[in-house]
């Protein structure tokens, strides 16, 4: 499960230093930003969330050897970058060439959902996101999983947005309920999920409309991009492509909304 | 219907400047401040929708009584401020004591409404918002309303966000079809409603389930508040009062996802 580990972190650390970033007119929002070797490392070590790291490019010594190697471990996305993008970066200007950024939330593991939905006695429901770039729509979808009653969100690495302090306080505290796993891969995390009985339907305007869909059972709910919907390989694995009915004029719902209203059309499938 | 005049009004008038104002990482979005007696005065009588006036403190000469009295006959709210405050907004510093604030797109009448669902046939089905103060869910709420058929959406003037470009941008292009009116009291435009055959439904997470009410017929789906729900006086006007199904831990859904999920169930039981 994710936990709010944010004033523990922020108490016991001393070479952690916050920078502030603008995201709304009357909201500031936090990101974590661990600069130097020794606090680099010890943060891997600790098994801290980070989502990316910099390091000054050419950069071979020992130390920053062995950031890049636990960087792989972790699946972490690593940036070669140069001096004066580091000396940006950075909110004291003492990085020693490397920069972490860690997530606020800690991620959980895909188990942690099907034993979430076998401690509910109920067939597994995840939301799985491709490519969600938005926080404030990774935090409305992390809410309405958790009100929905789904066991679980995937979110992928890359080009995706991660659990940020602006996603945290959008999903209103849904994210110390609702388990957030990522993954390197979405398509071979759908295929392993299949092997453990799950079916996914995907989201598209233009699919056969969602009424006339049995949604019951074990399920994973694809929901797409905000500009580009469901990539190709994504959607090919999908069981169904269930539409949401279009009555008017313009093209597609916003991400999140579409994410609620079709997981409480399976909401409804399930009380039936 | 709503048309956006924008770059008309940005080639026909001298007098008016835009300022920009930061409301996301990357994205930037306009607000049209009109500046100087005579502008404020040609944009109320050409028609233009002006949501908010500054006039300064104890200025009593003729044209600014006048603007007050413009004002006033078009419900607009009036903010007498101190000199201070009115160089603070200005963005030229040439306001002669008058500012006010346009939306940049047109409200429509509630009639626009009821034609536009003769013209389609269909009973009206309108959305109300109660004080919805996010752009972003306004936005999202607009594009809802119009893929879900629905023949207007009714935002009240005080206390809530009106048209502004933000909102705009989020519709994804719904501002252009879908009827937006804006009235001075909710309740008693749902009084009107009333006799003209609709009837109310608004949503709560502690309401008996929608999915065992009859959502057919002409409805007015009404929206609470992104942090206190519907009003009293609101809510006593509604004939029913729908609840989500809530299955997990936290409270309620984001606004905008609650209206799409809301309107979608009166889609899916006028399909029937």
């Amino acid at each position: 499960m994710s936990r709010n580990r944010w004033d523990e972190k922020n108490q016991r650390e001393e070479n952690v230093r916050y920078t502030e970033e603008r995201e709304e007119v009357d909201e500031r929002s936090h990101t974590l930003v661990i600069e130097g070797r020794n606090a680099v490392l010890e943060a891997f070590r600790s098994g801290k969330p980070i989502d990316k790291v910099f390091v000054l490019d050419g950069c071979q010594d020992g130390p920053v050897r062995t950031i890049v190697r636990e960087a792989k471990k972790h699946d972490t996305i690593l940036n070669f970058v140069g001096k004066d993008r580091l000396n940006q970066i950075s909110p004291t200007g003492k990085h020693q060439g490397v920069i972490a950024y860690a997530a606020a939330y800690e991620y959980a593991e895909i188990d942690d959902m099907f034993k979430l939905a076998e401690t509910r006695g109920e067939d597994p429901f995840i939301l799985l996101l491709d490519n969600i770039e938005d926080p404030h729509n990774l935090g409305a979808i992390i809410r309405t999983a958790n009100l929905a009653g789904a066991h679980g969100v995937i979110i992928p690495k890359r080009r995706a947005v991660g659990l940020t302090a602006t996603v945290a306080k959008t999903s209103a505290g849904a994210l110390n309920y609702t388990p957030v796993a990522k993954v390197t891969n979405l398509a071979k995390t759908m295929d392993e999920l299949k092997e453990r009985g799950i079916w996914f339907v995907c989201a598209d305007m233009d699919g056969e409309s969602m009424y006339g869909m049995n949604l019951t059972g074990p399920i994973g709910l694809v929901i797409g991009n905000e500009g580009e919907g469901v990539g190709r390989l994504v959607k090919e694995k999908c069981d169904f492509i269930a539409g949401i009915p279009v009555k008017g004029e313009i093209d597609s719902l916003n991400a999140s909304v579409a994410a609620g209203v079709l997981a409480y059309e399976i909401v409804r499938q399930r009380m039936m």
